[in-house]
């Protein structure tokens, strides 16, 4: 039985093999949205050790340890990044199916060219062997980057961010070109306690009053303004726990504004307006300055409370929601290409078993002119691994052409999750391989590797107007 | 690598090449939904070219074309067939996955024997190859219809429709025996501005007058009986963008259709109050006439409504609604059930995602005395692919025997869309071989020859009393 | 062909063929939900034929039966075993691809060493021989679990139930143990016409008084205990049609209650309350009784009115329901979490379409301490096959670690079923020998050992405290 990692990995076809390693394997890496801070890529501090690198940020392996009933103290408690590491080793032969299993093997063999299973018993030994290859190699956060052949990295920022470290960034030469997206969701939040402080956070950073609706958003442009000639990014990023499109007038977003700075109950009906408001006028100013809006939907925050309370958000406690319908999100995109203000669009519905509907809505606002206008995303977050990827494959090129997708990303916390790219590609190439195999599909090698170029690194580039050289 | 069409196309085991070229190969076919104009049937012009035959009306490839930024004038705008054609080509090689890439090798091999891949480099050779044996073969409407053993066809029309063109084809000696299907959709769209309007035309159709909602289901069964006697035709085809049960009486929907005649704004209650009673009342008609009651439920239609303005309806922007609740259904099924007057139905969700749930549903409101009284119908639309065909087969045979489905149909405007069965009956034959191989059928082949002539042909001509010999 | 009984069924490769032989196939069985009646296992009666065996509770084959037109009288009617018997095997040829097929397939031969398929033609044969085995081996209920290694069933029953039958079988000295779920759904259908009468038995049940919502809690607390005390059950069993979390006071709830009592008719939203209500103090009742929470939920009963009234409930009329959010739940949990009340926990949602959300939302409420604290169940009910089995393999080990998962279950009113629990292990034997040949897996043989063996028989009977011996 096999007992060591395999470069043939996800290869299920020998058509699938040679497109990977042929045209997939070696192409550079743009990571067009992740949330590594960018304080880290400034600092670029060597990493302590393997338990740092997979367990001071990663949610995804938090939450995995918490299925297994171990301590908090282990998880994100103050116990030493040795320790976590030594509790999440003795759990990780259990994880046959799961995708951090696949992960940490990928990040094993690819930073530490470590063939064999992690398992309780050499656990303390691949401590030893990779804390040693940590200090010889010098591994940084950039190291790892460049190692992955990464050429763009996205951060995502709120509004009222300075941008100090990106700023600083801008004047190194460095291998990974890193930019940020702006992610204005706490402007959208209208029913949080936090919102009025937030409005003068906001209007602090633009240096203009936040006294309506219609101020907000002029805030909201400028700081978007000032993002994007910081770091030259093109990339939005919007987060939305359910929308349900409803109908307001001008003087009612007002209202329901003026309400909400005094932290005033809102109807949900009020909500959802003021949502329908904010991501509409949103569009119209990501499209007049030329930004790609990406909307993340069904992201059900903080669905444990009183954990989030005690340890944070985004520690582990987020679910996904399945009640945003299709429609909805049909109806902004209708509104805005009434006015022809529709930016492009990147649909990413975080509820992975109805992809098929957003597929389908995404073409219904495809038109002349641009490339795969509105499209699927990656499949992100829960959908992320080899089941979801390959679901997206088989189900949406039936509905979208694939060879239009603007490929993976990682959205993670971490500077070795690159290898998800690669994990991407193989799913990829073995399922193009079997469509050639089955006899789906016979227009030839060309063809083919031309559609692996163009979703793992031309769409992205293009699409975004990276303008990275290959 | 495979740079050919292959026979082999789809057939991934021994058994399901055995079973598809010995038995389903051949069969003939019933195409009992489709939206052929009958006009086109009875004129029967030769086809000018494969621009024509492939962009005439087909709206899967228009939307597709979209995806990538093709000017609308190729698409449907007033560039020739032949230029349509020649920027079509350029991005079929980019379709991998898609359907519209297996139907067009299908189309181009059984039609014109073609086996290499259409590419730009080709098309203009291909382009003249198919326009020559056009002309040689004469490849007219009926003669498409004919060279793929098509037995029946069914178009749809709307119950105002004269029939003349039916007519006329009753008269003439078919190889292809065409009927028409009774789609009384526009009377169920109360809330349309045309509703009025429309009420007019059916009253003049029906020569009787319609002030009520009593009246209404008066006209619509004189024209359903119309239909009947014109085309011999037991079809029936409803089309439901949303559908949620909503009680009501028999007051409340005479006063929703004098507001609705009165064009007054009707709030969603009264609508789905309405919808409910018109679905309600139809199926009876249906039952006391023999018809087969066609569900096709969430259509999100017109979901781009500044396109459909310009361009027309049908035209590629619809897209797919998740918000039918199976239970609505259910208590339509339920209703009739209780008064005993619950036709033969076939229901065809949309939403694939869901298609488990419809099948259940299904099965709960089959009774003594009919063969699947109320069944799933084929894979339809954005379903009507390989995987769609796959899912339906692996998913719904556990809640509902498969081998009592009515099997495939085109549901389309072209008059090369045969190979859609071809496609339908690969996936069929592939599935049922997979389960021998995996142990999980083992019952011989004589078992599985009738299951296969049952699904293609035996089942539809029964379950509709067609009556087509084989 | 095929035309055998294959010991490799569902073993699609080498690794999972050597993992099921070697490992799973010989494991004792935990069968933690069942619907056999205790009564005939305390009587113990041979079965009369094959007939009684098969069709004398199963729904699942009626239902079937029915898809067919088949009369009543032959499904639940006065036709003789023997009858139903011989038409149900006319069909049976029929069932490609369902899981009745292999079910039937599987009973055949483990119960009756029958290899050969059932077929119209052999049908009386194998219904002699059959029942002649079951005279010459005394084939009793009690018989079928042992001969299945069949060391734990839980039946399940409503609260006023007097155990009488578990009580007598207590004292036996029997192979496989019988316990009972305490099932109190009928205490949550606050808007049955029956809710004011079942009080009533309750109340002399639990022997104390129910004239508020506080007294039912006491009342079907005392009763839980009982249960506990009469069988040293911890399991529970909650079916829920559909739930929408709506918050409610203290005042509100005993105001719903009253007015229910006396049958007055309820608001949605009052239903929602109480539900709400309900399982919330179910599950902290359960919690301080050392209960494991099953919530079993989606459950559409009854959706053909029409014939449940004429045949009665669980013959095959019920569907899967789609209308309940996974964020309702979410807020049950978030709730129970928040006072430090929350039991373990098993999610069982019926519609199989949706199946990752849920396993994302028990992931968000596993914590220190206990390892899967709240889980997702088996494929339940209309998932119970080999479709629905691998597909939760595939979508939710992404998810949820699949080594916690406590397995299957049969949820049959069948004595000779438990062939569903070998047919789960074929599945889960090649699902994990899949991911050892793509390389998704390689931490060796004994870890895959003690996966198998977790699933199979030590989690469950860990999580529920059996305490059963291997």
């Amino acid at each position: 039985m096999n007992d060591r990692f395999s470069e043939e990995l996800f290869l299920t076809n020998e058509t699938g093999r040679m497109l990977y390693h042929k045209y997939a394997e070696h192409l550079p890496i743009i990571d067009y949205h992740c949330h590594l801070q960018p304080s880290e890529i400034l600092e670029n501090k060597e990493f302590e050790d393997l338990g740092e690198m997979w367990l001071r940020g990663d949610h995804y392996k938090w939450r995995c340890m918490r299925t297994f009933g171990i301590d908090e103290k282990y998880i994100t408690g103050d116990a030493s990044y040795y320790e976590k590491y030594m509790r999440f080793a003795e759990i990780l032969p259990q994880l046959v199916g799961n995708p951090i299993y696949i992960w940490c093997a990928l990040e094993l063999k690819r930073y530490f060219d470590i063939d064999e299973p992690l398992t309780a018993a050499n656990a303390q030994e691949i401590y030893d062997r990779t804390k040693a290859l940590i200090a010889e190699k010098h591994m940084t956060r950039r190291w790892c980057m460049e190692h992955s052949s990464v050429r763009l990295v996205s951060t995502t920022e709120d509004p009222t961010d300075d941008l100090a470290c990106h700023k600083a960034l801008q004047k190194e030469a460095l291998f990974t070109r890193v930019i940020t997206a702006f992610r204005p969701d706490k402007a959208m939040f209208c029913a949080s306690p936090d919102f009025a402080a937030y409005l003068g956070r906001l209007s602090g950073a633009a240096g203009m009053p936040i006294g309506s609706f219609a101020e907000l958003l002029a805030a909201l442009e400028d700081r978007l303004q000032y993002f994007r000639d910081v770091t030259g990014t093109t990339v939005s990023d919007d987060g939305i726990p359910w929308f349900v499109w409803e109908d307001y007038t001008r003087e009612e977003i007002e209202a329901i504004f003026a309400k909400a700075r005094q932290n005033g109950t809102l109807s949900r009906k009020e909500i959802d307006q003021y949502q329908s408001a904010f991501l509409f006028e949103m569009a119209r100013i990501y499209r007049r300055n030329g930004f790609v809006m990406q909307l993340h939907i069904g992201t059900y925050l903080d669905a444990n409370t009183t954990r989030v309370r005690a340890i944070g958000q985004s520690t582990g406690f987020d679910c996904a929601d399945d009640s945003s319908p299709v429609k909805s999100v049909g109806e902004l995109l209708d509104r805005l290409t009434a006015i022809g203000e529709l930016p492009k669009t990147i649909l990413y519905p975080l509820d992975g078993t109805k992809i098929e509907t957003w597929a389908i809505l995404a073409a219904g606002f495809c038109d002349s002119g641009t490339r795969a206008k509105v499209q699927l995303g990656a499949p992100w977050w829960f959908n992320d691994q080899a089941f979801g990827i390959q679901r997206q494959f088989e189900a949406c090129a039936n509905l979208y052409p694939v060879s239009l997708s603007v490929g993976m990303l990682t959205d993670s916390r971490s500077f070795i999750s690159y290898p998800r790219h690669e994990l991407y590609r193989r799913v990829l190439c073995s399922y193009l391989g079997a469509l050639v195999e089955r006899g789906e599909y016979f227009s030839g090698e060309e063809e083919l590797k031309k559609t692996i170029e163009n979703i793992c690194f031309n769409n992205v580039n293009e699409f975004f107007g990276f303008g990275v050289k290959r």
